[in-house]
């Protein structure tokens, strides 16, 4: 078996979490793995235990054609600087095919003590490990890009208290501080957020021209590594009638129009403030490829009515992109086959074009 | 000509006011004067002037069939207590056919001196007395309820300086202290709010358990006032995750859901605190009659995604509905004849609906 000496030109490699064990997660890791078009696009690695794939794999009703491997996997092993890619290729089962997907089975979770439809704390323990697994993956340079399938948030909690969304875990796990920001992707409209996870009455408080502006920024690049060229971008106003002038709060004035005024002058195509119950109506009929809005439901109410659950959700602003499909755990369709893999497929899709243009752009570097 | 002595049991009167006159409003007025459904739900009185009436004609390309009257009309004879409808109706030139409108000419308005999409302190003016007038009528009880085609609000703020909308206007018309709240409805579900046009940093203080209390007495009073036996209605959350259990805010556990119970012990089939950017998904879906958002964008984002410009705004609490199309002047087609008659007609068939309904509960309770 040759191993490749060229393999940093190969197709990206993602590193794929296997998601909350009592939802839909197992099924739709198992059937993602049998997609074609997302095998051509990147060389996928999961991370999970084989035995609840098989479940998984049961339930979709389809067949595995994968590598498996159980190695020891360490942190410490992760993180050692002595392998190179083309080793711990090597090392990772002598591989012959490299559009068989690799499994690393963690053997962790006996999927017979698993109920179907219920969060736990060993669910959560589950998914938690695979996706630190995946995490140091690609801190280690191992992996392009992360993906999972859903979590459960309360299992999530009970297994990690503090945990209060995959940003802020990812961000601890990788030694990062931000800035780091979630996009909704649904069918080429993008939704990123100034504020997030906080109670409304904080909201105004914590929109400043250096968050807009860092939102427009993060924007801007997030959609450039998607192979858009020149993104157009809209930011929402916080206030009702982007604040009639004034009469209806000042941030508009004070602080938003600014910071849209900073990022034009840098040459971001954006644009506003305009009132966020229209800006989305002109988003959707194709007028921007983002929009920039100021808090959690702002962005959301939007994109759910337009069908986001059928959406990607893109962590931006680390060091590789980490994609997940839209949707949840689905407690009440698990275990049923039934689950629709759309949104699992465009989360690794879109992993995979940013992390092959992102090979590109190392290249072209390296190579100047 | 005979005048009926049982007037109070013929279809309801309807005051309806012409709006800003350099955008779609003239047009629009002339074209609902000409629907049959219209005119057969309900007897129309139509204030303005005639000749911005009838360019209104000649761009909607309709003939006007209309009963005009020049009659002095002052805010005294309005209220003239002696007057009674039937006498009111004689006065009104021997109407010897109950289908044709009626108009009022306050000849006040040259429509040779407007200017197309152009809002001025003129044209706010002659909207302003055109809906003053309709109110008065309506508060003597010479009108069921009033309707108004589209105001300009910069107009509006030139006319009459501290205009801020509608609700606040006509409670000052009326001598009235509220509780008011503007209502938007799009085929068959209807938008209510807790808070309105603020600032979003003033939102949370003003969520009270009295106030979202009321809003949900008043959303299903007006939705029996409009036919629909038992509203149910759903009411959104103020923070994002419903407030998570309180991690991201409190307002859901402590003042949201105790109004929500306490409206259930009063009977009403009202539901939530739900999470804002999946209610409006379930209500589109059938699963609910209303929602009770907490401001002002929560609840357009989602009505304008859903094609609330075609959708009615209701203003309840007031002692008669007071209805106009959602969709603003439109200057950018003002004059042109393309103008949608859609939600025009809408707004009057709802008044004309509610107007009956109240007729019918007052002619039960003096029976009684």
């Amino acid at each position: 078996m040759a191993i490749p000496t060229s393999f940093p030109e190969l197709r990206p490699t993602i590193a794929l979490a296997m998601g909350d064990p009592a939802g839909i997660s197992p099924e739709l890791t198992a059937r993602v793995l049998s997609l074609g078009d997302v095998l051509a696009a990147a060389r996928i690695v999961v991370v999970g235990d084989r035995r609840v794939l098989e479940e998984g794999a049961k339930v979709a009703n389809v067949a595995l054609d994968v590598e498996w491997t159980n190695v020891e996997w360490t942190n410490a092993e992760w993180t050692n600087a002595e392998w190179t890619n083309a080793e711990w290729t090597n090392d990772m089962g002598g591989l012959d095919d490299y559009t068989r997907p690799l499994f690393i089975d963690l053997g962790h979770l006996d999927p017979t003590g698993v109920e179907r439809a219920v969060a736990t704390r060993s669910g959560g323990e589950f998914a938690l490990r695979n996706y630190r697994t995946c995490l140091e993956l690609a801190k280690a340079g191992r992996a392009d890009a992360v993906a999972f399938t859903p979590f459960n948030k309360s299992a999530m909690r009970a297994a990690h208290p503090g945990y209060d969304d995959e940003i802020g875990y990812s961000l601890d796990v990788l030694g990062l501080r931000g800035p780091a920001s979630e996009f909704n992707i649904l069918e080429g409209l993008w939704n990123a957020r100034v504020t997030s996870h906080m109670p409304l009455a904080d909201v105004a408080s914590h929109i400043s021209r250096e968050g807009v502006l860092a939102a427009i920024r993060l924007t801007d690049r997030s959609l450039r590594n998607a192979d858009v060229a020149v993104p157009r971008i809209a930011v929402a106003a916080l206030n009702p009638h982007a604040g009639d002038g004034g009469n209806f709060g000042r941030e508009e004035i004070d602080v938003i129009r600014p910071a849209v005024e900073a990022a034009r002058s840098e040459g971001i195509a954006v644009e506003g403030p305009y009132p966020s119950d229209t800006v989305f109506v002109r988003a959707r009929a194709g007028a921007f490829d983002a929009v920039v809005t100021m808090y959690h439901d702002q962005g959301q109410i939007a994109m759910k009515l337009m069908g986001f659950d059928r959406g990607v959700t893109l962590m931006g602003g680390f060091p590789f992109p980490i994609c997940t499909p839209a949707h949840g755990t689905a407690y009440e369709i698990a275990g049923k086959g039934i689950a629709n893999i759309g949104a699992t497929r465009a989360a690794l899709l879109l992993a995979a074009r940013m992390a092959a243009r992102q090979r590109q752009s190392d290249r072209a570097a390296s190579a100047a």
